[in-house]
């Protein structure tokens, strides 16, 4: 291992709950825990064995919600129940990253930390790591916060963008200026063209001394209130002193809190053939199509004269199919969504109508 | 009961493997022992049911494969296994209609045979049975073959068309000219139109003497391997001789192998709210339609933009469901068929292929 990476961690996030993903992925066990890849593991998995390549298992946490504890330990038995920081409550992502920042900073005041979603996909791994090696080496010599920026390849109009000052001369880390909402298509086309923006991947490193310095600056009140647990951190106190204080933390991601605010944040632009796999679509842009451009994610179907679809089967189930164009047929034991694909944002809001329909008895 | 019914027994004709119906109909368990309707029922059970209010249940025999005895027995547990008249290997209609002929004119040569399908629908019950006792009169006074034929109410081209004698002059019982295969719509619309078209129901009613004397006449191969085991027939060697002396009988339709050629056929119009529920189609016209003209077999489903499908979902599975247009959409435990309503007649091929490329191991 690198000297440098002595005092480096990761904290991998992962307490989402996909609702995005649904019916596959549901609030007990989300995206993270499934093998939406067809591999065998789940993309948790998958990602806790990418940053082992890193770092021993003892420098790598996950950050995700109580009930998702066990799950956890469950798909990464070697870990311990210690390096699962769970929040109580959901609050969104800035909360449970100070809540992060706090833990390891108390055990180790150099540390630097990568902090990385639990479901995404990377296949250029070794390109990954060299960034990452690289971008902590960055982070411990200045007072920056270093995000991930991936490298368009398409005008994708379902990811956010990371807007960068045009004046970067060649350097690799180029200074953020702006955080761009995700765009319709003809700003996306603009963006791909000026060569100055990248996608927003969630993923950043920071030394935690720097972030929980933002936290103070930025977002004071998430800071105060888990700063006063700062005697707890690490010792038997500290669940009880979590679970009452936690939850009064206002619920606001990161990037609005934070990244949207500093003036000290960096981006490198990363080749590393990544995903979010954000939605199903997401999903089948990233997927192997056959020839008449489906994706299927399922052992024994009969496609005819069907286009441009995904398709996920439950178990070993069959499926016959004719005259279906751009759908998304997900079919789950207790599901079966059939939905046009080019309308996959409602699936959020038909999850709750459905929830409530059905479920809320 | 009628005085005339006590010569008069039912064949409930049961030994389809309803392919037009797969996947919810599969060859284990056919059509007829689904409870297509969703009224707690087989078909079966219903038919057998609908024949109790004009005969006792000991009146009343099943024609059937050999392999669906013990699931009519499950079904109908009144009968005793006497009155499963078993068929040990698939030779279509006219052998198994001779075979059950023989049986039951050894037991009462004065026997009057009323042969129905197991897996039609009736709504007018009570009409349909006037119509069978007046029926059973006419062929006791008369050597006639009596069909049911059904009126038509639209010019469908799923059905078989009985052509009646145009000069019938009010008498009820009307001629048969000729059997017609099923039309194409320009045909059926003229059909419609003469007024001397009915539907072919498949219904029967005859003495037993009269059909056993048309079989000799017009399909005496048949009558010949069968009339060698008159003797054995309701003794303990019936079962020794027809397994091996049955599967020798020519593989032919009773309206190819008699109605075809006889020319003593009568019909009767029955104006019975009568379908065959023969295909997906056939159920989607027959059951009732929410504003969408969607027909739902299923408790939990949300359809949205979505016209003119008929859906049948497994168990209390959700199904969600946007801009879905003409599809059938038939889940079963293992199978989803998502398939164009209008092209249900290539099912019964799909499904071989499907048996063949994910079954035959």
């Amino acid at each position: 291992m690198n000297k440098n990476l002595q005092h480096t961690y990761v904290a991998i996030m992962a307490g989402g709950i996909g609702s995005r993903f649904w019916p596959s992925s549901t609030e007990e066990t989300p995206k993270q825990f499934l093998d939406i890849l067809g591999t065998g593991k789940s993309l948790l998995r998958i990602t806790y064995e990418r940053f082992l390549h890193l770092l021993p298992s003892k420098q790598i946490y996950f950050v995700t919600h109580l009930s998702y504890r066990d799950k956890i330990l469950e798909h990464i038995p070697e870990i311990t129940a210690e390096q699962v920081i769970c929040e109580p409550s959901r609050n969104n992502t800035a909360p449970g990253i100070a809540y992060a920042a706090f833990k390891i900073h108390k055990m180790d005041p150099q540390a630097t930390l990568i902090m990385a979603p639990s479901d995404h996909v990377i296949l250029k791994e070794i390109h990954f790591l060299e960034l990452l090696e690289k971008g902590v080496d960055f982070c411990q010599s200045r007072d920056v916060l270093l995000t991930l920026g991936i490298l368009p390849t398409r005008p994708d109009t379902g990811y956010g963008y990371i807007k960068c000052d045009a004046k970067s001369n060649g350097n690799p880390y180029r200074k953020v200026e702006e955080f761009k909402e995700k765009p319709n298509l003809q700003t996306a086309m603009e963006y791909l063209e000026s060569g100055d923006y990248l996608w927003n991947s969630g993923m950043f490193i920071w030394r935690t001394a720097i972030i929980l310095e933002a936290f103070q600056k930025f977002a004071p009140e998430i800071h105060q209130i888990l700063a006063r647990g700062e005697a707890l951190y690490n010792t038997k106190d500290e669940m009880e002193f979590i679970a009452k204080e936690f939850p009064k933390t206002p619920s606001i991601s990161v990037d609005y809190a934070i990244m949207e605010n500093a003036d000290n944040i960096y981006t490198i632009p990363a080749d590393i053939d990544w995903s979010d796999l954000g939605t199903w679509n997401a999903l089948h842009a990233f997927l192997p199509k056959d020839q008449n451009a489906n994706v299927i994610l399922g052992k024994n179907s009969l496609l005819q004269e069907s286009t441009n679809n995904i398709i996920k089967m439950h178990s070993n189930k069959v499926l016959i199919a004719k005259d279906l164009k751009d759908f998304m047929v997900i079919d789950e034991e207790d599901v079966l969504l059939i939905y046009p694909k080019n309308k996959e944002q409602e699936i959020k809001k038909v999850r709750e109508q459905v929830i409530k329909k059905f479920y809320d008895k």
